[in-house]
């Protein structure tokens, strides 16, 4: 397997420094240079021990990088993309850690007015509830999958070597295409965290108690269907209004298909159509009960975190 | 506190079987007689002890009982509350379990004119993953609530009877009027139970592919958010078809509810309105934080199941 000299992480976060961490103690890179807004982080990073060094300047953070990481949050990628095309050569892999990849290479096209060889864009399906460096670690990536997208035009040794990273750091990697990546992701994350959010939101803002009171008086009889129903409504406002702007055709696409399902569920139950209704809930449970085998013949590890 | 010497329990499955044993092992009620369709699961409940004697006649089952529990399912519940209002004299206190209230309210007044003071409707909030009699327990409504919904017409004697009865087990007896228990289900339980089957069987019956396949495909790369998201897709169908009928209403009015509040989220969304979005994720995030600090100051056990 490859290794390189120097990776460049842009965001040493959880995500970023997760990936130093693995990089590094496996041995792929022998030197991982971090760059960020705060130095006052990055000094943190360093500390810690997860990059060898830092810069707050972009150029001089990706100099004689062989592979250059973004691992900031959605929107900013768009931003550092465009940015980085401008100061780094065909000789550094650029790749990146974001949760949509269809905005990214946009972006790389606006930026460039082509596909770049180069640009190799992946996904680490993985995630914690904490989040900064602090709480980034060596073995984040193991066993989960990490999906990588590459173009027609994507240079295969680009993809060999990012393929090689991301392994190295013990993940599965799965290779689909960009829109493919988009569609699933908007509708097993994106579409249920929407719906979620929308659900509680609902429900705070109805009647005309007080919010607060309200919240609590139908909250206070709901049981552990919509506990664990309602759970990733408690997900990072900013993270999630990112997604939702990044992945917007494929989110809209997936929340009209829920849409004309439940339009056409709640016309059954207004006409009392009972068979329309139990076929509805029988399909439904039989393909959650697929989805539960599923999971049992997986490594739990893999799914218990996005 | 008040002991009964007969309490007839009509279908004496999981709800049914764990209350009579609660009520036997507290001393509320010297005898217990099962109802119901088929005479070997009543055979096997007199066997493991949870009833005391049982008969296939709902007239002779009901004979001189001082409290008759209708525990069938939710719509067999409206019939079978029919008959026995014909067959039950004011001496006796009726009694249910099911998850609607409204709709046996309703058939009460159709089959009788009028609203019976000996009527005392209550949904215990508890359950099980496992059904029939051989999963009953003594504990399990232990620290579980059970919402009981007088009329201006109940008699305040059999009021507190019921409520004697669910202490008894050891539930927590809450009271509130039949529309408001209506509404609070149908917004935290039985509208989160129709969006998870509309969301399953939206994706499964996506895509060209034969739905085993496509199931398989986008399921792959569910991850934790999805999984509890969507687990009470795997409910069973027969259940919510009824819940769904017989609190039609009470969940047509909350899908409007959640539908207008997801098309407005589609508007922004597809419009980029930045701000609104973020908004509205910020306002679910912290209604949803206020819920777990109100599952935290509860007893766990009283949220576990429903």
């Amino acid at each position: 397997m490859a290794t390189v000299n120097r990776i460049a992480i842009l965001a040493v976060g959880l995500i970023g420094g997760s990936l130093a961490k693995a990089v590094k103690a496996q041995g792929f890179a022998k030197e991982v240079v971090g760059w960020g807004r705060r130095a006052s982080s990055l000094q943190t990073a360093k500390q810690l021990g997860v990059i060898d060094s830092y810069s707050l300047d972009l150029a001089e953070a990706v100099q004689g990088a062989d592979i250059v990481v973004i691992c900031t949050p959605t929107l900013i990628a768009e931003t550092v993309l465009k940015d980085l095309l401008k100061l780094v050569g065909p000789e550094a892999v650029i790749t990146d850690g974001a949760s949509v990849k269809g905005n990214l290479l946009r972006a790389a096209q606006e930026a460039t007015g082509t596909v770049p060889p180069n640009l190799v864009l992946a996904h680490p399906i993985a995630g914690s509830h904490q989040s900064g460096v602090a709480a980034a670690t060596v073995d984040l990536y193991q066993n989960h999958r990490v999906i990588i997208t590459p173009t027609p035009e994507t240079d295969p040794k680009a993809l060999q070597l990012i393929s090689d990273m991301w392994q190295c750091a013990g993940a599965e990697v799965v290779i689909m295409p960009v829109d493919e990546h988009d569609e699933i992701l908007a509708a097993t994350s994106h579409l249920p965290h929407i719906l979620a959010y929308s659900l509680v939101d609902a429900l705070a803002g109805h009647s005309e108690a007080s919010e607060q009171e309200n919240v609590q008086n139908i909250f206070r009889f709901a049981a552990g269907g919509f506990r664990d129903f309602t759970r990733i409504a408690s997900s990072d406002p900013k993270m999630w209004h990112d997604i939702s702007l990044a992945n917007k055709d494929a989110l809209l696409r997936m929340i009209d298909l829920f849409s004309d399902n439940l339009a056409d569920l709640r016309e059954s139950i207004a006409t009392a159509k009972s068979d329309d209704i139990f076929a509805r809930y029988e399909r439904a449970k039989a393909a959650r009960d697929q989805f539960t085998e599923l999971l049992a013949q997986q490594n739990a590890a893999t799914v218990t975190d996005e």
